[in-house]
């Protein structure tokens, strides 16, 4: 295991990544917000997409649309990190890139040259127990040298199980302490893990009578961080608000669904940030936190490609269909011009 | 290190490989010609990719339309020259092969099977320091088998940093003078590559209001070398004139289409150099640089291909996407028969 000092430098180093958001802005701006606890209602997610969503102008460069990272991908599973990576690409970021360990990198770059795929992770069935303290920190310090290049890090999609690889990296769940407390934080779990989490945290079950004030109270739980509870309507709240998103969706199942999630909700929550930024708070979305606006916009378009993926291939609809539907959705609600 | 007369002999080589082009034709051509230095203006664009491109007559046979190499590809990148290679197809040419590292060698092969692939390229990662040496002659033993049967080189497209790995090649921002002089040499920066030049050999900074003379004085100061530099208007210099391409264009900076671009110049270069040589010095485009000839083609091909794409897939416009469209935009200007 490293030491508390290596997982804080981690931490912070995340957090810088994120572009130094250490937010007093932020936190003015919601202390100046009536907090809605409580009160979920449906968002107006269409209007949020397109107010965040940046003009394209030919006199950009390279890399103003966002560039995104995945980490993730292990020898089991490489379909998690493409998706969420080349879900992010498809949506309009300018690069996207996935660090993975080495088995899992030949395999995810094959699936698409779009990605830049960097196998430098390590799982401890290839590596000695006397190496692994000398190997994480070459992992570390490879890891560092690019991180700073980002706008959003998508930390997950299909990392496994592997204590040694989790550890190289940030297991939420178990280091709550990873995240709690920073603002631009999002968490997107799925039924179980939203289920560890609420035992984990607020010491009880999941109610669903009660989901709305259960999320908000998790979401302030953990400092204050965004959580994206996905279901039947996705549910949203930064620990001071509850937003719901029920419009479109599809009633297919088929696993790499939230993976198109995270990396949309990158993405956005990037355009979030920036669009506040050049606003100077004089927009109608400004009062909102941009992680929340972020996870409205991410779960909006999620939820109509899979419906129109859906509508065109019912049952046999995969993953794969969904992200075919990302453009036509995003021009459907968003026209490019 | 390589000791200095290696990098001779690859400078040599280099030259010998792009045709022997020792150019005295070509200089007296330069002469003849006023130079416009300054005064740029838009290429006839569509006219010259028309004057170059060759009919295609049932008696040719395979290598004809051209053979391109791209150098390129290692642990990290494998997008990057797959794109160059596959799009010098798509416009025309009869082999595309790229030359680049083990592990990068079975992606790109995956990504299509019409090109040819050769795995020989190492980087310091794989092998230890007191091999280096020996390695690196036999690199470039059998870098040297292959390079004589090729009409144009595209060497870069991702070669990544890894020191040795430029060693046994060319790194031509920290090694000007493997160009320098080279009239068939073409370089195509992005804005930070174009930045380190400008400050490199002008010693200045990029000056926006001035693009077209400085352009002009960087062309020139590399020993009159042509650069297309990328923007919202590409811009066109060998030194003796500047040249733009305004037309078509899309808003979207997917990573990637720097690379299509660099295939593209690649083909068009060798059919305008084919073409001049065997008129004879009686055509409209004669006294034009053969490298200006093949910038402005390339780049009105890979501009129209991007409008092409960005019309049908808008935000979510990929490089494959721009691609796949090569082939339409060049019949659309020049009908194959």
């Amino acid at each position: 295991m490293l030491a508390s000092s290596a997982v804080i430098r981690r931490q912070q180093f995340l957090i810088r990544t994120l572009g130094g958001y250490t937010d007093q802005t932020h936190l003015k701006r919601m202390q100046q917000t009536k907090a809605m606890s409580g009160t979920a209602f449906e968002a107006d997610s269409e209007n949020i997409l397109r107010a965040i969503t940046p003009n394209l102008d030919p006199s950009k460069h390279k890399g103003q649309a966002g560039k995104i990272a995945v980490i993730g991908g292990c020898r089991e599973y490489t379909g998690a990190p493409y998706f969420a990576a080349i879900s992010a690409l498809k949506i309009g970021a300018d690069l996207s890139h996935v660090f993975c360990t080495k088995d899992a990198a030949a395999v995810i770059k094959s699936y698409s040259p779009e990605l830049i795929v960097h196998p430098i992770l390590e799982e401890s069935y290839s590596i000695r127990d006397e190496d692994k303290p000398s190997i994480s920190s070459k992992v570390l310090a490879e890891v560092n040298k690019w991180m700073e290049r980002f706008d959003c890090l998508v930390v997950g999609p299909g990392l496994g199980r592997d204590p040694f690889l989790l550890d190289g990296l940030f297991l939420v769940t178990d280091s709550l302490d990873l995240v709690s407390g920073y603002p631009l934080a999002v968490l997107t779990p799925n039924v179980n893990e939203y289920k560890r989490l609420v035992e984990k945290v607020l010491n009880c079950k999941v109610d669903d009578h009660d989901a709305h004030e259960q999320l908000l109270s998790l979401a302030k739980g953990i400092g204050s961080i965004t959580i994206l509870r996905k279901g039947k309507s996705d549910l949203i709240s930064d620990g001071e608000t509850v937003k719901s998103v029920s419009i479109y969706g599809s009633p297919r199942r088929c696993g790499g669904q939230g993976d198109i999630l995270s990396g949309s909700v990158a993405v956005f929550l990037s355009w979030a940030r920036q669009r506040l930024s050049a606003a100077e708070g004089d927009l109608p979305i400004s009062k909102i936190n941009p992680t929340v606006l972020g996870c409205i916009a991410g779960s909006a378009l999620m939820r109509k490609a899979a419906s129109l993926a859906f509508q065109n291939k019912k049952r046999s609809t995969l993953t794969s269909d969904i992200i075919e539907c990302l453009g036509k959705s995003l021009e459907d609600i968003c026209p490019a011009i």
